[in-house]
Parts: structure tokens; sequence; C-alpha cells
């Protein structure tokens, strides 16, 4: 894995192209000025983007030749042709594309001719339906960097919060016995080292939620905390990791709460994600803790109902690619 | 049940003495004027109004009295004299006269001397050890009102948001098996009802949540959407009823998604109380639906350690009176 040259440009996968990816990467091309982008390349096909957008685009082959072209067109790497492709209607050739584009990508920011990867949304059902095996694009970045994807770690992150969730996609019903301490204490590790490294947090202030209702009032309504989180932060704590909890969830998100703490620990998917997207749901990113490389993402999905219709709002991209840009640069 | 007369004051029950109750009680009165309270009459005890406020009070024996004194000074019916209360500093004559205010205001409410019951907030574990065997306020004034406790629903409210917990103070591993069809449909319908004759809202609409993240993703992430909610919500919309889900969580409570139901149904505590507290920390109301009384409470605590400083804000027990009484002159 090369460091990546101070002049790199950016990687950004455009995702499904039959999903909002295309238009949202170009709208922030066009806002490039206003909202401080720095230079870009968009990794996928250009069919794609002419069907959502009329502005230049930059056909290149050399990533080296974006920074320079950026100011003028959109800088483009095209990937395998999947003929034509219209918005809204995902097919397979479309989720081919779409996995070039994020491997191309991911690629270029592990030899460091990109400083940073920013995904665009891709839809899992249809890359299920082309052999692609990995639960969501996370996996697949971790695996090619070398990491196994336990030490992957997603964090959401808003203007005001920050939350790590400590499993996803799994039934509600699941979730008590997956909460381990090593699990709270591995993601602990990942996140306090990534808030110093990638955001500039000299000393970490970590929150961890409990899993049951007012954190299980003293054991009266569940005993993870007392079994299982409690043990965990006084373990942490001895690491020198400065960490509160276990809080009870429903009172450590509002606005005096959160200035408690630089990132939440969260027992499960919508412990963290509600709070985040009630507050921040047109600019959330889903940032990727524990890699070698820098790997973001707009916290939305393909919206292939709203894809060609010009109503997808780019702030969650914008976000996405902001965000890499100044933790690639707080790493050089 | 005698309906409440025009000029019924609202009674107030002023909660734990040793709380944040008697303070945030008399601060709602002073700003009677600005935050255009109706009258209400305070329940409890005068020295522990007096220990953190030195503000006009008018002791009452008749509370057909309160609304011609309230514009000089704060109505109240003193309970036994629990002795002298420090704030901050609970015990068990305090636990006394918390549970004696509640019982006054509440009777005072269903003999229709009192147009709604705003009840102030209590320490539980106070009151279990004077032997109050209810789980809260909730279940003991269902029971003054001939209601099964199953049957008054909890619902929390904010400028912008409603939720209704489907179920509350239990360990998140029991909140599954809890979740049954006709759990979902009992609260739906008595919440629906509310809206309309409570809320004004002559068509209701309710959205109800999934349990598990994504509403279970078409049964890939959990199956109790499919087999528990939607058979909940095709026979509650074979009933006439306005509702939709069961939606993703995570996306259900932002602004935009917000606008599309009137009151949001969730699956636990932390999924009703997290999105609310996130958006309306100081100004949420709990109040308590299928009561043939009205009954609120602000949706906080008694704050121990904040009790007697002055830092306690009423914004949540003015909301509570000022919806008690919008409430109170919509059933007349």
């Amino acid at each position: 894995m090369a460091d990546p040259a101070p002049s790199a440009p950016l990687a950004v996968s455009l995702g499904d192209p039959a999903g909002v990816g295309p238009e949202i990467i170009a709208a922030a091309w066009e806002r490039r000025d206003s909202a401080g982008l720095p230079p870009f390349l968009a990794i996928g096909d250009a069919r794609a983007l002419r069907a959502v957008w009329n502005g230049p685009i930059a056909t290149l082959s050399d990533p080296n030749h974006a920074a320079s072209a950026f100011a003028d067109a959109l800088p483009l790497i095209q990937v395998d042709d999947p003929g034509e492709i219209v918005p809204g209607q995902p097919n397979l050739p479309g989720a081919r594309c779409a996995l070039d584009s994020l491997e191309l990508a991911c690629g270029l920011a592990r030899q460091g001719m990109a400083s940073a990867l920013v995904t665009g949304p891709v839809a899992k059902s249809q890359l299920a339906a082309i052999g692609f095996s990995y639960p969501g694009q996370t996996e697949f970045v971790a695996e090619r960097c070398g990491v196994a994807a336990s030490n992957a770690v997603m964090m959401l992150a808003g203007p005001t919060l920050r939350t790590v969730p400590l499993t996803v996609h799994v039934p509600l019903a699941e979730v008590p016995r997956l909460i381990t301490s090593d699990l709270i204490m591995c993601r602990a590790r990942i996140t306090a080292r990534s808030l110093a490294r990638d955001f500039g947090i000299d000393a970490p202030r970590l929150a961890i939620a409990g899993l049951n209702p007012h954190a299980g009032e003293s054991g009266t309504i569940g005993r993870e905390e007392i079994e299982i989180i409690r043990p965990a932060i006084e373990a942490l704590r001895e690491e020198g990791i400065d960490v509160i909890g276990p809080l009870p969830a429903d009172t450590m998100f509002h606005a005096h709460a959160r200035a408690r703490y630089d990132a939440a620990l969260c027992m499960y998917h919508d412990q963290a994600l509600i709070p985040l997207k009630a507050l921040h749901f047109d600019d959330g990113v889903n940032i990727t803790l524990g890699l070698p490389i820098i790997r973001t993402s707009p916290d939305h999905g393909t919206a292939f109902d709203i894809a060609g219709k010009g109503l997808a709002s780019p702030g969650a991209m914008i976000a996405a690619i902001r965000m890499a840009a100044d933790c690639a640069a707080r790493r050089r």
C-alpha cells in the first residue's frame, strides 16, 4: 500500500448507474467551488452520467490528470460499458458496472493514486444477483485492504453527532447475544484511534449506550449493562481511553448530551441510526474506520424511485467527499 | 365521573417535593401570561415550594377559588405536611407527600373539579419504598379511573413528533416476544381515537415502525414485520384506520418523514424515546391516552441532582400544562 501523493485526487465510484449516484456526483462537481471540494475523479460509466446530466466530462485514462482537468470538467475513468442504463431501472449489467467501479476506485486508493475512496450507493440485491458475496461494500473494501471485516468499523457522522453501531443488519432478537465485552472493546479502540488520526481529536471522548431502557436501571430492566458493558468500559479506562457509559440511550442524543462525547458506540442498528438520521438526514456520512485507506460514502441508498428526476439531494455526497478529503489531509 | 365545569382549573401535582417539580411548577406560574397558560392549581406541600421559590402562594381549601386567585398567586391545596424537605434529598415522608398529591389531584380531575390532571415527576424507587405497587403514576391513574392499565396508552408528544411505545420498561431481549398483532391493534385504535377526540385531528394518520433494521428487509433481517406487524396493519385498515408501515425506524423520524403521519407507534422504549428526546428534549410531554380524564406530565424525571439550584427548565412542564388545557378544551 503506497502513500498517496499530496496532489492525488479522491476516487469516487458512481455506484449503481441506475441509482442516484451519477446525478449527485455530478451535482457535487457543479458545486465544487461553493462547497470547497478538492479535485475528485469519478469512476464508472459516462453514458449513465449523460442520461442524467449534460455538464462537461473529461474522460481520462491516467488518474494523475484528474487534478488539472477538474476545474473545467468532471474527470471520469470509464469502466467496461454496461450498455444503455435507464435511471430507476436497475439491471445486471449495471450491477457489474457498479462492482467494476468500486473495485477500480478501491484499487486506486490502495495504490496511492487516489487520496481516498468515496463510494456511491449500490443495490445489495442487485450485487448479490451477480455473485457478489459480501454483505456490503464495506466488507469488500476491507478484504481488498487485507483487514478482517470484523475490524472494519462503520461510523455514521453528521455535523453534530457521530455514532458507531456494534451490530448492524441482524434481527433485533439476536442483538443481545451478539453484544460481548470483546466486541465493545475492539470497536472502541478502533474508534478512539481513528478519531485521533483521521479527525484530529487529540483526546477522543467515547460514550457507550446501554442496551436496555434506562441502561437497565441498576439491573432491574436487564443485566447486560452490568455483566457485559460496564466491565468493557472499565477495561477500556484502564487502557487510558476516555469513555463514559453505559448511558440511557434516550437521553444521550440531545444537544447538551452530545457535547460530552466525540462518538457514541451503540448496541444496534436503529439505536445508532435513528438519532443520526433524525438530526442529519441530508448530510450523514458513512465512514469506515480501521482501514489503511480512507473510505466514506453518503449515508443513503440508490433511491431508484427518484433517480433521474432531479430530486436527489447531493448534500450527503458532498459531505462524504469533504470528510474524505479532510481525513486524508490529516493522515498526510 | 362528572364533566368538568368550563371554569375548572387544571390540577397539577407537585411530584416528589425534593425533586424539580415544585420549582418548575412555580416557574410555569411565573410565566403564565407569556406562555398563555390557563388557571391551574398546585397540589402538594407549601414548604417544599417555599424552599425553592419566594413568589406568592394562595393556599386554598376549595378548588373553585383557584381561577380567581391565579392572577395574583400560585393556588395551592396543601396535603399532609411531610415535615422539612431538602431539595435534592428525597425521603419517605416526601414520597408519601408525592402520593397524596397525585391521589388528590387525580380525584379532583375524576370528579370534574379540575379540567385535567398534570403530574409532576416522582421517584419510582421512593414510591416503592412506601408500598406503592404500581410501575408508575400512569397505572395508578388508570386504575383510579377504572381503566385496565393495558388500555392506558402512553404517548410522548413534542411540537413536531408524537410517538407511542408499545413496550416500555422491559429488557430489550424480551421485546420481540411481547409484540403481538393484538397489542398493535389495541394501541393503534386508542391512539387514533385520542388524536381525533383530544387533538382535533379529524382523520388521524398513524405510522407503525418495524422491529428490525430496515423493517426486516422483506424477511431477510427478521420476520416479525411479516408475521405480526403487517397483519395488524391490514386489519386496522379494514377498520378504516389510516395507517402506514411497517416503516424502517431509522428513516421515519426526519422532518419530511414526520410530515406523513400524526403519531408513530414504536415497538420499544428507545425506538420511541430516542427520536423524541433528540428532537424535543426540553419540551416533550407524556400524555396518557384512553382515560376518561386528560392526564399529561413533563417527559423528564425528578432530577434530584439539580433540584433547588435554579437549573431545571420549566419548558416541558409548561408544555404539559398547555397540552392538557388544549385537550380539555377540545373534549368540552
